[in-house]
């Protein structure tokens, strides 16, 4: 078949350990499947800063821009926390949406039978939890005009949430998609008794759902959100937010499954282009000790296949094949009872692939 | 003793109903200290806009300007969600708020024993649990300047968030202040990775922390927050942050301990003036009936003492007081496990009362 090209960003503190194990699951399904996938490796975050004095090299996003799909591990650590913002790996972060065009930010918050007991919420809430937020990624107050100024009070800072109805159109239509090949229940989240930004969105979500007669809509304001959240956690299906408040919500949603470091998640724009990474941070305490749960990770290419190539069976034998490794109670450090029989990064990548 | 003026604002839904109990529990504090209250009520909220065409009127700002202290009940129901802005019960609120000078809303999540499994948070993870939320309430994204414009794709809105230095110093000092009466720990919560503002906080948070040097510091981003919250509740002492940040965090604490009908809370300017109130809302679905649950708006009283009056003692009564009638097993509805034995508003009221 066509060759793929995954521009494969590993990033920092344990990115590139993960990101290892996920590229060999890739390489055994061009054995499976007879997949062609080029790889092309760019620097980004904290390294990219270290080596090349910038978190966002240009030739990383040329490679990105040049592929069909982007791999990211993670970015980030103490050790640039301190930097000036044009040296901060979250500065890579945003400028990399941005450039690529990812409007849309995709997190899914499902619970893994195995981490059932590591949530802290109570199982019978728990139960039947499968949610997914779709959050605006490139727009609203993160990229505002942002600026200092003197004021009568003293030095006054200043951030500005924008948003223009295109922007709203095109996440919000993609959620009510989304919505569709679900349950077909979509929450729009917002705060409409006080922000202008918000009843824009209000409104152009409810211009826009007759198009989509089958899906219950709701309107929830993101307070009541963020409680009915740890209420009835089962009861959502899709939730769709702008930028801000779906930073917040995304991480409440997976914290809350108490399956954070299995999650994977999807950046998107027009068309298939897709950016795939790990919910969970760089982890900068246990990077190097070949310790790291690469499950994320890998599910995050499972992800890749099924949205950006279409490749909905190697998807299916990705994901079948972490959680027959599960069922057979292989665990990382981070998910196991009992640490002392947990297995390591590369163990965890090799039975996986083994199961495939 | 020296009469004290309380601007009784019952507003609508159960409002008037929770009041009227909050009410008999004043007069008792009367008789038992000899204080003496004089009671002022003004019309606030739905009520208001039915009455007066406007959800604040002159007249109640007039009366809340000339009291000690402010009891509100509940504003806000269904029937006057769709009306334009201006005519709308939250924009009362937000119109009170800032001609009060009420700067800071002060939240306490704890976990009353009655309601331990009311969460949706396992008892283990729960326990200890016993914070509170510092929220700056007449600044950021709330009020800064809000519009329309047309812009290269279409409509646009934009909301402006601003803080000054002043401002931001106000609250962080209150907020370590509370800390110092408590367990001495202070998270500050900003987004300071992406946000001008949040920039100018933490730096503004991080000068004033050497004038508190018993106090531990630390800095939590937003996202992360919402997540500590579910992670590790019982480890937070004072959380302070902006007032947006602060309207989903303080509702995701609230709803955490399960006890959000039982929650009271203050809005505090300058000097002793304060606005009290319930956690809850104006339940327009059990309005009338008689079955409300007043214990939040009684504690905001028991507040109210403690916070605007410095009477302290009788602040302890009221407290005391309803701890012993829960633990002699009343309940009303909300709170009743077996709902065929639960009381009335009147009924539980009566009976707080009488403990005193
Ligand atoms: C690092 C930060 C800028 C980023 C964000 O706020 O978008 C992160 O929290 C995320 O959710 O990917
Ligand atoms: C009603 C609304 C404007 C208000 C707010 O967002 O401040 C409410 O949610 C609150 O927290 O008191």
């Amino acid at each position: 078949s066509e060759v793929k090209k995954i521009a494969v960003i590993a990033g920092d503190g344990i990115g590139p350990e993960v990101v290892g194990e996920a590229i060999k699951v890739l390489k055994k399904t061009e054995e499976l499947f007879g997949y062609k996938f080029e790889l092309e490796h760019g620097l980004f975050g904290g390294i990219a800063i270290d080596e090349k004095g910038t978190p966002l090299p240009q030739e990383t996003l040329d490679i990105c821009k040049n592929a069909d799909a982007v791999l990211l591990g993670a970015v980030g650590g103490p050790k640039w926390d301190n930097n000036s913002k044009e040296l901060r790996p979250e500065t890579g972060l945003l400028g990399i949406r941005k450039a690529l065009g990812l409007f849309s930010n995709i997190r899914p918050a499902v619970v893994f039978d195995c981490l059932k007991d590591a949530s802290t919420l109570k199982p019978e809430v728990l139960e039947g939890t499968d949610l997914i937020v779709v959050r605006e990624l490139t727009g609203g107050i993160y990229f505002g005009e942002k600026f200092r100024r003197e004021g009568a009070q003293g030095e006054e800072a200043v951030d500005t949430c924008v948003y223009n109805v295109t922007e709203v159109e095109r996440i919000v239509r993609q959620a009510f998609e989304i919505a569709g090949t679900r349950s077909k229940r979509l929450a729009s989240v917002d705060k409409a008794n006080v922000l202008e930004t918000s009843r824009l969105w209000r409104e152009t979500v409810n211009r826009i759902a007759p198009e989509y007669p089958d899906i219950e809509l709701e309107h929830v304001l993101v307070d009541n959100c963020a409680m009915q959240l740890l209420r009835r956690p089962s009861s959502f299906d899709v939730i769709v937010t702008e930028n801000m408040f779906g930073d917040i919500l995304s991480d409440e949603a997976a914290m809350l499954t108490g399956s954070i470091g299995m999650l994977s998640s999807a950046s998107l724009g027009e068309g298939s282009f897709g950016l795939y990474e790990p919910v969970h941070g760089s982890a900068p305490d246990i990077a190097g000790q070949g310790i790291a749960n690469p499950i994320a990770t890998v599910l995050s290419v499972a992800l890749m296949f099924k949205l950006t190539f279409g490749y909905q069976e190697a998807g299916d034998v990705i994901e079948r094949a972490v959680k027959q490794v599960l069922d057979a109670g292989h665990r990382t450090g981070d998910i196991a009872v009992d640490k002392s029989k947990a297995i390591g990064t590369t163990a965890m990548g090799d039975l996986i692939v083994a199961a495939m």
